[in-house]
């Protein structure tokens, strides 16, 4: 088991120096394309690969939340307690939308 | 402290029956457009917008783990063991790139 925390530090000690150098801008734009390949390995459903494009998504947000010095695990705890935030339930009972 | 296994499962308690009916496609376009709005929160510089896209952006990821039956944790440390999975040092010495 890893905490949100955990693995934000393992990329932190892996690749802030060059999270850093490449810049928020730069790392997003990483991020961003590595969403791109997750879309890629869903649609030709090879799993392995998608389980990397997983990986590798997670990997580039939490380099991402590194050089903007975010905690990742604190905002996402603070959002996400158990409930849905918008409608306090849970199960979430929002109204359903497919589409924003 | 949360796991990312914990996170995954509080998201599949709240949201499992929605994501399901949503789709793989439909969780991923909402992922897609979570990373549209992390981008707007850089722009803004907003801090608080900032970190609640985060935890926006990690929840969707978790959320089409769910669609897809993806473990992500698993997935996760399969692919990053406290080393770069390219050049295997800690940090990372591969041949630095700003795109690629």
């Amino acid at each position: 088991m890893v905490s949100i925390r955990e693995f934000q530090n393992m990329m932190r000690r892996i690749y802030l120096a060059r999270d850093s150098r490449r810049g928020p801008y730069g790392t997003y734009r990483w991020l961003s394309e590595e969403l791109e390949e997750l879309k890629e390995a869903l649609d030709n459903g090879e799993r392995a690969a998608l389980q990397e494009e997983f990986a590798d998504v997670i990997a580039w947000l939490a380099s991402l939340a590194n050089v903007l010095d975010v905690d990742l695990e604190k905002a996402t705890l603070e959002k996400y307690d158990d409930r849905c935030p918008k409608c306090r339930a849970s199960p979430c009972e929002c109204p359903f939308r497919t589409k924003r």
